[in-house]
């Protein structure tokens, strides 16, 4: 076998942790709380069949190059659905991007050298987390709590790196219904949030791709919205969303809102990645929008996320009691939750999948003193008689790993 | 404004050379020989809707995550026609991606680091001069004659880059119809070629976007069909091809084959740069391989193709007759060619965009010592009609530009 030369983030790569999960998915009548999908049963399949006749009738549009930076007809719309938002954006901050994953690569791609610090949340999305070591940045965590990131440690962490000279570059945080804690982060938070990007010159980028999934409660005015009423604020968000969790995944639309002088950037390294995201999808996307069924079908899917999530939260405390703790949120597709026994997530995985039921340990999700006790179960794919038969399932599990982790008790 | 600490990379970015020239393509009668476009009149735009429909009968498959790696039924659609062309893949020696464009990012992300030395062809594709100064590799040419490759300049570099222990990590090569050179690589130098990249564990990176234009003479065995004829080879060879050239670039289908210890990087590298691309455009690229259509498809643009590279040359023999020397290629888009006298490209262009007719200058596609007489010619997007008056614009612009270089011309 030939030797290699790889570059060094890449000599011995490791997969998301998720990965590792997949082959037990299609072990028969497996029930899976671990994925991090939306609901197949929820698409609008006759909305984007409609959607993508209507975008094939201006068929070179759809099969030519597009722009780099996305389709005019695409941008438009999302400035739309910006401005329902509360953020006013212009087509010129806006890039298109193959899932708004692309649009944190690049981003990290324009700001970020080898050896610069990023901070994250703990915890926090595992895959952004590789990507940050990709581009040979150090990575380090911020603690979330149920009224998301915490701010003041937030505060006495760059108050101290500040004297040490060694300011973090960027901030990545996921406000809304987070992946995986499903925090939200309050108001209140999200301004001082902002104060402290402008003091430190901190770039926060805001990935939000559950905000359009609440199902109680009011909508917080997210980072970019609220940038207007700091002053300075504005020059220091970048603000990432997608189609994925609200229309499909398999449109791989996403994209940024970001200051003109950091998206000219993104779209010259968008021209050397990929040249362009399908401008095929981006009109299918377009014709979808302009359509304007997205707000009754959101309506639909956020009634069915909500009706899931209460019977996953109630399953698991009928069935786990006191064992498990967590806090029910308000929108999105996970619930957080920590074991307060003896036993860890990954030792309850093991029985859990022998009994037919699956979820992600936590400690994937962490960069720094990972929590072996924490655990992520998503409501959205599994039917709510799965959420039943799986959260009895998971009890059952649970009381399998006791039993082998403590002898004694065979003999009581 | 803020200040912004942008990667270093980024911090002064420059875009591709063409683009620049973008504002001019929508001057009313413009004639364009600057696009590297495929013809859109030329889309089998029937074909391709029935491969749609088709594709969106498993909706859930369109509209949902697909692999990291692309869609099984794609991937067995291109070992198909990998096969065709006399390279035996399998699914897991491919990749799917945004265009071939994301291959070769994903392969230089996972070889190439701050420092490495990276080789390219003089003159090569633009945009991948850029992507390679994106990860900070110094780049360095080697010339391309008629014959592609000249392999015995490539051995003396690599025999003293071997004494001062500096070889380079890979090299990047297109080597049937290069763009912009048009020039094929062959036969005997392609083995050549291998034998050095065994010897000097060179990966070789072959793009091959034009191959299946060739419009006559016959085709020469791809680098990767022919690494199983030099011992060794087979692991230091990566093709990248697409269907952007001849199905259509909205489809944003590419792909690498590749080592699996390669690809396996590359999956982890694409994990974080995409999540995938779009496993909706990739089911209808299925379905469309799948028709049988494109072997068909494939001799009506190859004839059209042929028509319009002999009308150019034709053309622009008899418009500028000696001023300008080139080879006619045998397949692709592009003719490259040098003029003869005292005017350079740029200032030819500067007249040639005033009587409305375009190309790009050759400067942009090299890296060390370039050639200002040189430019590229593409011949895929205008009509025959077109190609006639374009060259005749061309020259009426030459004659333009020499009569104000020599002013005493005006008083002869």
């Amino acid at each position: 076998m030939a030797f290699y030369n790889f570059s060094s983030v890449y000599s011995n790569p490791k997969g998301s942790p998720i990965r590792a999960l997949y082959k037990h998915l299609s072990e028969p009548g497996m029930i899976s709380f671990a994925g991090g999908y939306p609901d197949p049963q929820l698409f609008d399949v006759e909305g984007l069949r409609q959607a993508s006749e209507r975008a094939f009738d201006n068929s070179k549009a759809c099969l030519e190059y597009g722009a780099t930076d996305g389709t005019p007809r695409l941008k438009d719309e999302i400035v739309r659905l910006m401005h329902a938002r509360g953020v006013s954006a212009q087509p010129e901050n806006i890039i298109v991007t193959t899932g708004s994953q692309q649009a944190f690569d690049l981003i990290l791609r324009v700001m970020v050298e080898k050896g610069d610090r990023v901070l994250v949340e703990q915890p926090t999305y595992s895959t952004n987390i590789q990507a940050v070591h990709a581009y040979q940045a150090s990575v380090q965590s911020v603690p979330v709590t149920a009224d998301g990131l915490d701010v003041l440690e937030l505060e006495r962490l760059l108050s101290s790196a500040s004297v040490s000279g060694q300011l973090p570059k960027l901030l990545y945080t996921i406000p809304n219904f987070s992946n995986p804690s499903g925090a939200t982060m309050t108001r209140e938070r999200r301004i001082r949030l902002l104060q402290l990007a402008v003091q430190y010159q901190l770039l926060l980028v805001e990935d939000d791709p559950y905000g359009g999934l609440r199902f109680k409660g009011d909508a917080v005015p997210s980072l970019m919205a609220l940038a207007s009423e700091v002053p300075g604020a504005q020059d220091w968000v970048v603000h990432l969303s997608s189609l994925s969790k609200i229309v499909a995944p398999g449109l791989r639309v996403g994209w940024a809102v970001a200051p003109v002088e950091i998206l000219r950037r993104c779209s010259v390294a968008k021209q050397s990645a990929d040249v362009g995201s399908s401008p095929w999808t981006q009109n299918i996307a377009a014709e979808y929008l302009s359509g304007g069924r997205l707000e009754k079908h959101l309506s639909h899917i956020c009634a069915a996320y909500g009706a899931k999530c209460r019977a996953l939260a109630d399953g698991l405390r009928r069935e786990l009691g006191e064992e498990l703790a967590f806090h029910e949120p308000s929108g999105g597709m996970f619930i957080w939750a920590r074991l307060t026994g003896a036993v860890t997530a990954s030792e309850l995985l093991q029985q859990a999948i022998a009994r037919g039921v699956m979820f992600v340990p936590g400690e994937g999700f962490q960069v720094d003193a990972a929590d072996p006790f924490s655990l992520r179960l998503s409501f959205a794919t599994p039917t709510l008689d799965e959420v039943a038969t799986g959260t009895r399932r998971l009890g059952e599990a649970l009381a399998d790993t006791q039993a082998r982790k403590s002898p004694q008790t065979l003999l009581a």
